[in-house]
């Protein structure tokens, strides 16, 4: 049943489930090592963290396993800063820091801070063996070193010909990420509307383009999306969502809540509020709230930064409806347990669901 | 590998592969046969046949066929006719027909036919095995009179909440309709996009909830995605778009071009362009322009009626920019074949799919 792939060979584990990297204290080094140690590959979500963040990170992991491990990585957007949209949101979101008592935005959001370069300097200076990225490519002369340090590659795409380029530019492995998946889209091509193809549609006909070994992701919570996720030609599974309840999460208390909370057949809708980029996740006032602003949202990071203090306050006070709350369009099948215990019981369920075909 | 499941026991078929009920002169008596004589069900896609060209179509099946096979309904919608609206488009939609060179709209589109409780009657009548439905649920007098008369029934749904209230309402079988299924969306509780959930994802939550037996539909064209269906849970599988090319198709020969001359990873689109109600399929210059109108789409089926004649005109002379090119996310994986051949290559291959797992 658990035979080695092309996928697990290349990643160096035993079985092809990989704990996706998502980005905002989630990924916690007890989540990162649980998940590798039991046998799949876990993935630090450094997309917000500062590089030496990143590296404390990365030495935590390291000190709690030896299995291989991934770090995810978010390709800098160039965005063309429009102030007058920019001022116009700032204002906007005032009425959520008076209710927090923030204060007004102080910080400017021309000042992202551009840590991509020393984010990859931390995953050379510390061997990390993969790296896994989304929101595009990376840059020709950074990959090519990447390469020639043996970190394996490992790119997000969401339609055939962001898997085609992302293909032809050298990564060793794909991931096929579904319109069914929690958090930001990886379309870097086109529009995020151009990339929202069901994961069951999108992996066939990925695997039928390129030879790379493909990932499946969007909307994988049990045995039953991974064996389908197999059937379909995938090499693997790559799960967010699932993850997010487990105890070694860091996803936030009142987060976990609203996972578990689920109603019979919640949808979950894509917003660009939070951050500028479309982002599938549950739905809550402030996203409601934003479908009646009238002006634009400000792109990727602009707007995530403007939203953050907010977003952080929310938080401290445990109030769900205006937090940023990305799940997946199966989230409702989220337990709680131990990152341990989900691998363990991911395992065994698939391969009772496989023996059961015989 | 092809045991009896609840699903093929209630439908009275060897395999739990089901030829949807296309509307638009695609399901000949011809396609319909081929696919029930291979062990399938084929389903005659009644939506917008007259109550006499429904009775012909199925003593036409019955003269090809001993097999059980079904007819699908469009449950008729109540709609808000708001004049000005209709006038506005009926004005915007003369561009094209003075393309055609044909005459303004004449027709009332407030004389819309509602043949519904006649196709009915003609289903009983003619002892219709199963009848299938899409855009919500059967009044609750005609459920009854026909479960009386033994029909099968087998309704749409796109979200959880959909396939509660269907179950509730004493359906026999569940349609999961992912958002990767080509054609009209069967949402029928809320707006479309609730009902946008993929197969992957909706599957697994769907049988979760329901007692009835649930078939995937949405984004399945081969051996992986009927493979993929059953891992997650499903009885079987519905499929829509893998049968438009084929040989006893009735999808004009512009349409079945259009769907083999797929680009690499071309997107579909939701449009609701055509027919007033959201629908995938092939962009083109109609779908495009629409975008740009600054007035209201009359809801299904007044935009339907008001199109009709520049859709014929169209596909009359081989104008593929104006047709309904209705599609699955996964149309680039359609061959042409005859329907069975295409049935027989599914069985054999799912059979070896599974094998190859062992």
């Amino acid at each position: 049943m658990w035979p080695e792939t092309e996928g697990t060979r290349r990643l160096g584990i035993r079985y092809p489930i990989i704990q996706a990297g998502m980005a905002g204290g989630i990924t916690t080094p007890e989540l990162v090592a649980a998940v590798s140690n039991a046998g799949g590959l876990g993935t630090l979500g450094a997309g917000y963290l500062s590089p030496e963040e990143t590296r404390y990170a990365i030495r935590e992991i390291r000190s709690l396993t030896t299995k291989p491990f991934a770090v995810n990585l978010f390709i800098p957007q160039s965005v063309h800063e429009q102030q007058e949209m920019i001022d116009e949101m700032d204002r906007y979101l005032n009425r959520y820091r008076e209710q927090f008592r923030l204060k007004p935005y102080a910080g400017s959001p021309f000042s992202l801070p551009d840590a991509f370069l020393e984010q990859i300097e931390v995953i050379l200076e510390q061997g990390v063996p993969v790296l896994s990225f989304t929101f595009g490519m990376l840059p020709a002369d950074i990959l090519r070193k990447l390469k020639r340090a043996g970190v394996i590659l490992m790119g997000t795409a969401t339609t055939v010909q962001e898997a085609l380029v992302l293909e032809e530019s050298g990564v060793d492995l794909l991931v096929a990420q579904g319109s069914e998946a929690g958090g930001h889209r990886g379309t870097f091509l086109g529009s995020y509307k151009d990339g929202l193809v069901g994961t069951l549609a999108l992996v066939p006909q990925m695997v039928n383009q390129v030879e790379v070994p493909v990932l499946a992701a969007g909307g994988i919570m049990d045995e039953r999306g991974i064996a389908a996720s197999l059937m379909l030609g995938a090499t693997g599974v790559q799960m967010g969502t699932a993850f997010l309840t487990c105890k070694e999460s860091g996803a936030h208390q009142t987060y976990k809540e609203a996972l578990l909370q689920g109603k019979k057949g919640e949808a979950t809708v894509l917003t660009q509020a939070f951050s500028g980029k479309a982002a599938r996740g549950i739905k809550n006032a402030f996203i409601e709230e934003m479908e009646d602003y009238q002006g634009g949202i400000p792109p990727y990071p602009i707007q995530n930064v403007l939203t953050q203090d907010v977003r952080s306050a929310a938080a401290r006070q445990g109030r769900a409806e205006y937090m940023s709350l990305w799940a997946g369009q199966a989230f409702e099948l989220c337990q709680v347990q131990s990152a341990n215990g989900l691998m363990k019981r991911l395992v065994q369920e698939t391969t009772q669901l496989f023996a059961r075909q015989r």
